[in-house]
């Protein structure tokens, strides 16, 4: 007998559990669909030469190969170390580099796609970290060129998704890398590893303080002066409160040099039209803190926080990337892309509390009162999916007692009883079990009837 | 500069493509939803002790092991061929098994789940044979025992599930192992390995004709006699054209034995309760030839083929199983399931030109005339998104005639224009390229128009 069990750092859900993340997936599909996003899906093994482009690093320690049998064996014989020719994605961005380059001249430019699938990195084992999870993302990818409005469709976007997955109020960050470029070049950081280093400090402000990072940026390390940090102290800690003061805080930078004159311009553009997509200001401001990944983001950078569990971190970050794919392609591929990470949020939401499994994917269950109306049953079970229910049938007669609290603990909402009154007068007995609510239905109006009630109840939400 | 490209064996596909193979997903769980199955995922990687509980054999020398560059590097130099830790799962089979053992005390039996994920098979190369392909499957789950009623399920909601696929004419065709059983003993061909070799010589039918078939089974190697052979080729050719025929062509069997007279009362209740579900008597019949996997199955048996393409062999296959898990679990749990292959479905259907990919999932672009319009164009297309319209914006202004040619390449069904005349008067023109026409209407209207449009599309079709 073996101990069934998954491996560590994958998260496998009950079904209750399950359904809730399916709304959360489909919310999200629903979402970047109707923002015209098209949806791409890549295979899980990628080959290796293809993945790693560069071999080493901490992502080559990260992530998994797949080898079968016999190409292990083969390996194993030779004692070489040589890498095995599959290996898992770790990102859906290499994928879509490689897809986008693979497929160049079949695709429309911009290219505009979803991507929603799970990826794979052997992370240290920890509460939280998984192995295994979903990314969910959004690209636009241009062809030598991509307008800087895309920008602003990526937030608005994912304003979308927030605002109906309905997990309280939120904020999409702003700042653009050539902002946080030309400023710290006119505070005598130039762009390069020194800056890399200021920037990688500046993100402990919220872990070790303010002090901490003043301290380190003037210490013998970094030898700044002590005015230019306490400049860079007071920009990095920039936010905007509304629209207005977003333009006021940018207003106020200045004219500058080139670089930052860029990165205004740019980050006006963007919050101009983020309004014109209807997002309300409260969702959007400018955190002039965020930097991203540093080698690969050129523009906008985005971050979104969770208002009320800022301790979450962002549950959805991107940004703007200058050249997509040019380890695979000629072509200047320039575009800007946003993540969520699902199954990590997930988990997040979960442990804060803020994740409903009230209900089922089941909304009826058709009782049975004796084998001899078995049929019957089906019949009407037959109607209910027709109508667009999604119905439980009890296959085997119990108590009606025992069937009813299946349906309670298991969250579906209706529970239809058909017995022979019920059948020789032509009606349903239907209980409501989230409104506790009895009702007897024609049977010709029974679907109809369910189906009106579940739409209210939606609206009503 | 590396080439970009996927590993041989597996499914890409281009966005059109895409979109018409989420449209087969998203029919086939809304199906199965339909029909009160739950969702589960279960992770890829499964550990290998708990994948393999028998290790060596076929099934071994095609799984992919997954490990990542550490383990593999001390592995290597240990220069022992033990197994790595983590193999990707072949099926969806053995992952149900072990999330029914492992949560067997959290689940509410009969368990319903479906579970729509990729598997992973090192499959010789081969034109249509995949090494990733999804697997669309249902099954029910009971604790020590589950009524013979849940086998008609299945059935009823595949039938749903291909009905609204709209892939053609198709039959469920349904046989019974101890019906299979009985028959084979009362011609002197007792269970055990002779009768799982006639089996499979019986499976070459097709292929090889009945000819060849009746000269093996007579020949030295079988040694059947004569007339037993006879019998047997006529029986297995038995087919059923109606639901009369088939209850008339279960009562022609006649008593026989235990087993055969067993399978017989079950295929009778089957094929009733499939009536009783509204599924036409046409989509279903009785092949007494069908036998499927031999040491796994134990009742009821299915096979799935489109009538006009029988060459694709069967699209959904499953059966009847005695005890599902137990590898991991002293319970017994019996069930019964059914698969479909999509992923090779797809590639077949496609091969066969029954994948319609004529319409995006985008359904309106709003062009641009210019580039001082485009607050308009964008609260307009943040109109039409809440309205439940996927949408598309042309973010900078071109030629009116190239934009309306790209969304006739991508298959956009509406084109908005928007220009200073239609914004004055609060209108907006439409043109719909599936139809050819041209309206005008006011921007009001737009989206419930549109909408009103497609659902009248849907219904007609």
């Amino acid at each position: 007998m073996i101990k069934p069990r998954t491996p560590p750092g994958v998260m496998e859900l009950l079904p209750r559990d399950q359904i809730a993340f399916q709304r959360m997936l489909d919310t999200i599909r629903r979402n970047f669909e109707r923002f015209g996003f098209l949806p791409v899906e890549t295979p899980v093994m990628e080959l290796t030469e293809v993945l790693l482009t560069k071999s080493g690093g901490e992502t080559e320690r990260q992530v998994y190969f797949a080898e079968s049998t016999g190409s292990r064996e083969k390996n194993l014989q030779s004692g070489e170390a040589t890498l095995p020719e599959l290996a898992l994605r770790f990102d859906l961005t290499v994928p879509l580099a490689r897809y986008v380059a693979e497929h160049e001249h079949d695709l429309a430019f911009p290219f505009r796609r979803y991507q929603m699938q799970r990826v794979y990195r052997g992370e240290r084992q920890q509460r939280g970290r998984f192995r295994e999870f979903y990314q969910c993302d959004i690209d636009v990818v241009g062809k030598d060129a991509l307008s800087v409005r895309y920008d602003a469709e990526l937030p608005a976007c994912i304003y979308a998704v927030f605002a109906e997955l309905d997990i309280g109020a939120f904020t999409i960050q702003l700042n653009n890398r050539k902002l946080l470029r030309g400023f710290f070049e006119s505070q005598g950081v130039a762009e390069g590893e020194l800056q890399a280093l200021v920037l990688r400090e500046i993100d402990k402000l919220d872990k070790r303080g303010a002090d901490y990072v003043r301290d380190t940026l003037t210490g013998p390390g970094f030898g700044l002066a002590a005015d230019a940090v306490a400049t860079i102290l007071q920009f990095v800690e920039v936010r905007s409160t509304s629209h207005q003061d977003a333009l006021a805080k940018l207003d106020a930078l200045g004219d500058g040099n080139q670089s930052l004159r860029e990165g205004v311009a740019e980050l006006r553009e963007v919050i101009e039209l983020i309004r014109a997509l209807g997002v309300p200001e409260q969702n959007y401001a400018l955190n002039f803190s965020i930097a991203r990944g540093l080698d690969y983001y050129t523009g906008t950078v985005y971050e979104t926080t969770l208002n009320d569990y800022p301790s979450l971190g962002s549950i959805c970050s991107g940004g703007r990337y200058e050249d997509l794919a040019s380890h695979y392609t000629k072509s200047k591929l320039p575009g800007v892309g946003i993540s969520i990470g699902l199954t990590r949020l997930f988990w997040q939401l979960q442990e804060a509390k803020l994740i409903s499994t009230a209900e089922s994917s089941v909304q009826v269950l058709v009782t049975q009162m004796s084998d001899a109306l078995l049929p019957q049953c089906l019949a009407v079970a037959n109607e209910l999916r027709h109508g667009g229910l999604n119905t439980e049938v009890v296959m085997e007669a119990s108590k009606l007692k025992q069937q009813f609290r299946y349906a309670d603990r298991a969250g579906i909402r209706f529970v239809v009883v058909l017995g022979e009154d019920e059948i020789a007068k032509g009606v349903a007995t239907v209980k409501d079990l989230r409104r506790e609510d009895q009702f007897e239905v024609p049977r010709s109006e029974l679907a109809r009837t369910l189906r009106v009630e579940l739409e209210q109840s939606r609206v009503m939400q």
